[in-house]
């Protein structure tokens, strides 16, 4: 064997069986749920176009996404254009005297020195790269990776409403579980390839929607036994807040500054926020806001007096009074639902409701978060179309349940019983009754090869199977076959449809 | 609306909800006979090190890979180099007077006279370019793009295999179904990106596997109610052919021309065959081998005879022998196990064992394929390991079922009641009866907002939601709501109770 062993790219997983089966059943739990509220699977391509992902992120996302170089002999059409470049770049490079090192790090009066010689020469810079005299990399990136991987499944969503409007019956309730691909720093629970799991309803804007969201939630936590808080709140609310302040031009301040305050707490909030210039009676304002206590309705009575003068923080208000009313009319949530004015994850997307879940028991960050858009498919051109969707943390809620000891037995469940046998004739009389245990829909392997019994049984061991037939010339006479119980080490004699009936 | 609709990379798709449930019918059938039989799931990156899929697939493979450009200031560490090599370049072409455009076609005399002048002018070519002095775009790969995506489930699982060997329990009996990418050119049927769904059992050379292999092929297509023949053969008993009429050396000459015997009948191979200067008396051999008849141990044992010089063949013989025996043990398989000599397929790869199946009902490839191979993860440095896998084409049953019109009605279940509200007060009146249906297990909506009925009905329609609930004034008063069949058209005035009765 080869001392050097392969390795996967870093950030990247092998799911081994038991852990694919667990996931499994995360996975099933939320589409049951999903499907049970009427919502339906798509699925998109692993690759979109760059046009489809560029610019959809912002600066910081483009930088993550991981980029598919494209194919064939795209390159020789290029090349030579290339090469001019490459050779203009080189003669002015001489003609400055430039060392090559410091021309990778030259200044902008060197460029512009540079510029000057071109002109000299009557070089003209190809359109291509005229944007920039210094060719780097990036500038490489559009001639030569068209496709990049899904970054998200949001976007992938939008382009699809787009692309099969006129498929597509609206309102429509789509979900989509399928990985997303970020050229992150890998770190712990931060991974390179990751699933998400989308649930989201585009082309209404009743507010029963969201509660249904909320219902999802309450539903799939509940059949995880992973015990959460429901947290809501809405945009309109924090805009208001900003607005009864006197102090929108500082919505943005404001918010960033709330965002943290699971982390540093009222004090460290009202410390940011008078770094920002914003003044004491201001401030009492806002800690009055996170200061209000009680049930839902009550919090959001209270904070009604406190946005009076804010017509979009009334709006707000009422938006979260009717979630909660219609959340009221459908029955109890096993989950709580909580109102929390310090919640404002997403901002720069979500135009209505926030929401967030996070677990109980475990100190870990939100397990799902979502919100209402006003206006997805804008960024492809489809105008006025408003959503709201949640998403599933699912690598966070397998850490959750692995730490809480939530998967139930059944969640890993493979191969129920293995045959073992002595000989060929042993191993032909059992081949028809593996068959007939299969046929039962029971999970059965015989043992390929009457290899040692020690052998045998520890593959049995070393693969969880519970069950063991062993069959030598007594159980052929008989019909009596020895059924072991790996984990008692209990052994009875029993024919095989007895065996089927404990089986099953 | 812009003008410009959003699109997909060519050769990739979207799936509708209507086609992830098909799909996910034929993917949940191979994936629970799998589980029967004791196979278990792994899944692999999307992305492999490049040294993993890199010479594992040819030439050709090698060119069909998808390469993803490396993230971050890689390029930057490089710059420098890939500068100075690029201004040698020109600096040499200007020497030798050629225009940049002959530059990119020139001739190995050019290319000659370069490196003489690249002496004269004591240039070392940077070593990473060494082997040509011509840049090209694939020069610059290695230093690009240290990742690809998966090409085939194979080599990610001899890969794991490697990886893993100390966690995994020998044998190893794991499927896998995840999607796989190439970038060749698409066509009708050929994806770039596309579902492989495998099951391979390494570390055991019984024949006991490839007859289990065998009954899970016949079961999957029984479930699936697509009739089909599986097809064997053994290399060995081609390898015994070549040997029989002394032509050992033109063994692949032989099968190459033999894989074609589908297409260009017995008189093209043997036009091909003697094209290659195969004799009329070996000629004779081959053809009383294909012409040979009757049932699998008939045609054997003649075959036996045609083979008595090979001691490679009758092994071949052998292992088929009793891989029929195994199968007459454990009883009758629902689709036809035939003998098909002209069987040659991923010769390069398969040791024993080739397996096919093609559909009866339907002129169409390989639905599925398999073989026996004795080296799987020597590629990776473990030696000796012995694997037999087979794979389902997704792509293509999905066609054949499609056109066979195969797929139950139960394989695209979405929702099963749609609740039609004409104002607030039957919206509040319907939520617990939603929640209701929906406890019960079964797919319900409320249509999210009192528009008009018709419109209410109209996505019901589209959805194919097969019953509405319609609720108002009288329904309310009397708890019988009105409960209408929407491809009868026939209604029904009956209780919560009633519905969820009739619905289950």
């Amino acid at each position: 064997m080869s001392s050097i062993k392969p390795t996967i790219p870093s950030g990247t997983r092998d799911f081994s069986p038991e852990e694919v089966y667990k996931r499994r059943f995360i996975f099933n739990t939320i589409r049951s749920v999903f499907e049970k509220y009427g919502y339906q699977p798509i699925e998109t391509p692993t690759m979109e176009n760059r046009d489809t992902l560029e610019g959809k992120y912002g600066d910081e996302g483009d930088k993550l996404l991981f980029r598919v170089l494209n194919s064939g002999d795209f390159f020789e059409k290029n090349q030579q254009e290339f090469y001019q470049f490459i050779s203009m770049q080189i003669r002015i490079l001489d003609q400055l005297k430039i060392p090559l090192k410091e021309y990778l790090r030259r200044s902008k009066e060197e460029i512009e020195s540079e510029n000057r010689i071109r002109e000299q020469l009557g070089i003209k810079t190809p359109e291509l790269y005229s944007e920039d005299t210094k060719f780097t990399f990036k500038d490489l990136i559009p001639q030569i990776a068209d496709k990049g991987l899904r970054y998200d499944l949001t976007v992938p969503f939008a382009r699809y409403v787009v692309m099969h409007q006129n498929e597509i019956t609206f309102p429509f309730k789509r979900y989509q579980i399928q990985p997303v691909y970020r050229a992150d720093r890998p770190q712990r629970g931060r991974y390179r390839e990751f699933f998400q799991c989308d649930a989201d309803f585009v082309g209404s804007d009743s507010l029963v929607n969201e509660m249904e969201l909320i219902q999802i939630y309450d539903e799939v936590f509940s059949e995880l036994k992973m015990s959460v808080s429901i947290k809501l709140n809405n945009r309109k609310v924090l805009v208001g807040m900003a607005e009864a302040i006197n102090a929108s031009e500082k919505f943005l301040d404001i918010t960033t500054a709330i965002d943290k305050f699971d982390k540093i707490g009222i004090e460290g909030v009202k410390q940011e926020l008078m770094k920002r210039e914003i003044s004491g009676s201001q401030l009492e304002v806002i800690e009055k806001f996170f200061g209000l206590e009680g049930s839902p309705n009550e919090k959001l009575s209270a904070a009604r007096n406190l946005l009076l003068q804010s017509e979009t923080g009334l709006n707000g208000i009422s938006e979260l009074e009717k979630t909660f009313e219609h959340l009221a009319s459908s029955g109890a949530t096993k989950n709580s639902v909580e109102v929390d004015f310090t919640l404002a994850r997403g901002l720069n997307y979500y135009t209505g409701a926030i929401i967030e879940v996070k677990p109980n028991d475990v100190k870990m960050g939100s397990v799902g978060g979502g919100g209402r858009y006003d206006d997805l498919t804008g960024m492809f051109g489809l105008k006025g179309v408003s959503g709201v969707g949640i998403s599933f943390g699912a690598d966070r809620i397998y850490d959750v349940m692995e730490e809480l000891k939530l998967f139930p037995a059944s969640a890993a469940k493979g191969t129920q019983v293995l045959f073992c046998c002595f000989d060929d004739a042993s191993m032909n009389y059992c081949l028809p009754l593996v068959k007939k245990v299969r046929d039962e829909g029971l999970a059965a392997e015989i043992y390929p090869s009457a290899e040692k019994m020690k052998k045998q049984l520890k593959y049995a061991n070393d693969k969880k199977i519970p069950f063991v037939i062993v069959v030598g010339d007594n159980e052929m006479q008989s019909g009596k076959l020895a059924f072991k119980d790996m984990e008692s080490g209990e052994q009875t004699a029993i024919t095989i449809e007895e065996i089927i009936q404990r089986l099953k």
